[in-house]
């Protein structure tokens, strides 16, 4: 069984060390900080208390904790790892000088894996005597719950890095999306935007409410998009398949994509017209929500996986 | 209860009909064509069949069918009816003609609704001496198993008739949400447009793969906008909620939809990659997955419905 180093140990960072711990890896972290460290084994155990709760603690949830071990130095969380998952600060500098060490104390068989989700990792590898075993696994918060990682190679990424990197995260549980290129964003966060540019725009403009925009996509599109996505949802709705809905419905599409909202649907005018629109909620409603929303995500990825085992066609 | 009309009855009438049977409701059903009244009873039992299979039949499965009746003229469907549904074919000579005849057959209180997806009410409604009870209720495909209904008025339509429908559309069983103003392609098509654009455009440059495209959305985002909607997901992702995410996230979701692709996205070219990297399905596979994918909308709206009904926060 693999061994997992994790480097910074925020909430991405544990919720990654809770992946690979659940799927049965051995798992050491480190942390510059040494109070975070100090705190990791409660930290683990608080979350390991609501994954019971929400039945996603894995196989052998008695085991778990004692797969996760702190480690103070950086060179003995990496010692036999088969891949490092970093977390660190998304700023430059901080990766580029976090890469250097890992790529100089890591075993040279380690994949350097970043969860980075703003910058590419041409921006911090690039140079490193390393680069070929450097790439981006950017999970969507918290990667216990959610289990998409897309894979951002750099130029020089090796080709076998990038299997062995989806290989060891579909071990994991989770679900890899491999990138053939580096794109600002890389896909996830760019369909993301256009969604909240339109979103934004429409609300804005007094079209429908912030509840009524949302309405639209969890009791509508969302409905397709979470069991088989827009592709094979456009696939499904032509009698001859993907070609057939693009050239039916093509042309109404593109006029609809021309004439939508861009960069400057993320003004300060439609932040406040969405924010009034929609609840208002204090911090503490805000994390009693999120702690709602976790425990939604449980168990739809639980009804998502019990669905998929038992699928005939 | 309530009396309904279905003007047309292709697939989308049918499901229509089948909505508000389901419901308890009384259900005429009018088509200009003899055959599709011919075979009405037929359709809707095959259709009853799949939805007791689904568990989607609702609270008198016994009764439902009993609760649908073919009408061979307009009037006799129209008769005492609090809603029509019209479903013709989406062309506007057609609904223009239609929708004259249902003005002058339905009694005054009768609500006029048409599923229109490309059309405007007031590009067909316009200048009928009903005008005011005249709106789009535009479904997705199939309503019985998908529940989002986006009502949209004409600048004549009477605010009172919009807050009839959509509490008879809520009395049915589906979402209706309310647009303010007309907006081509409504809401939700306006959001599938530029998902599928940005998608077909990744795609084409080599980024991604369509089944990656596809992991990407129903393993992450689509995970989220399943149960909450994309306001809710990032409302919940940032300590301050929605201004407090779109201070922090905002200029660089803004960036990305600047640089988002745009209607030519929709080329041939894209097309055939798009095609060419997903499965080739012949019509009988693609009618097969149709069954698979209708089963999981049922079971996913079971589930939701579920949580739903037992969420506390």
């Amino acid at each position: 069984m693999s061994s997992i180093a994790i480097a910074g140990a925020g909430l991405i960072g544990r919720s990654w060390a809770y992946v690979f711990a659940r799927a049965g890896m051995d798992v050491r972290v480190w942390d510059p900080k040494p109070e975070v460290l100090d705190r990791l084994d409660a930290d683990i155990r608080a979350m390991h208390e609501k994954a019971i709760l929400h039945a996603c603690a894995g196989a052998d949830p008695q085991g778990l904790p004692g797969r996760i071990r702190a480690c103070t130095r950086l060179e003995d969380a990496l010692e036999g790892a088969s891949l490092v998952q970093e977390n660190g600060p998304e700023i430059l500098e901080i990766k580029q000088a976090l890469f250097a060490d890992l790529d100089r104390l890591a075993q040279k068989e380690t994949i350097l894996a970043s969860s980075s989700s703003a910058l590419m990792a041409s921006a911090f590898c690039s140079g490193l005597e390393g680069q070929a075993r450097c790439l981006v696994g950017h999970p969507v918060n918290p990667p216990h719950l959610v289990p998409v990682v897309e894979i951002s190679p750099m130029p020089e990424t090796a080709p076998a890095v990038v299997e062995q990197a989806a290989a060891l995260y579909r071990a994991a549980g989770q679900v890899p999306v491999k990138l053939h290129r580096e794109m600002d964003g890389f896909v996830l966060n760019r369909l993301q935007a256009v969604v909240l540019a339109e979103a934004l725009r429409l609300i804005a403009e007094g079209v429908v409410s912030p509840e009524g925009l949302d309405d639209t996509i969890r009791h509508g599109l969302g409905r397709r998009w979470a069991f088989m996505g827009p592709m094979e949802t456009i696939h499904l709705n032509a009698p001859g398949g993907i070609p057939d809905y693009l050239e039916r419905y093509g042309p109404t599409m593109a006029r609809l994509a021309d004439d939508a909202a861009r960069g400057e649907a993320f003004s300060p005018e439609a932040a406040r017209r969405a924010a009034e629109g929609f609840r208002t909620d204090d911090a503490e409603k805000i994390r009693a929500r999120q702690e709602w929303r976790d425990g939604e995500l449980a168990a739809l990825d639980r009804h998502l996986r019990n669905r998929a085992s038992h699928k005939i066609a």
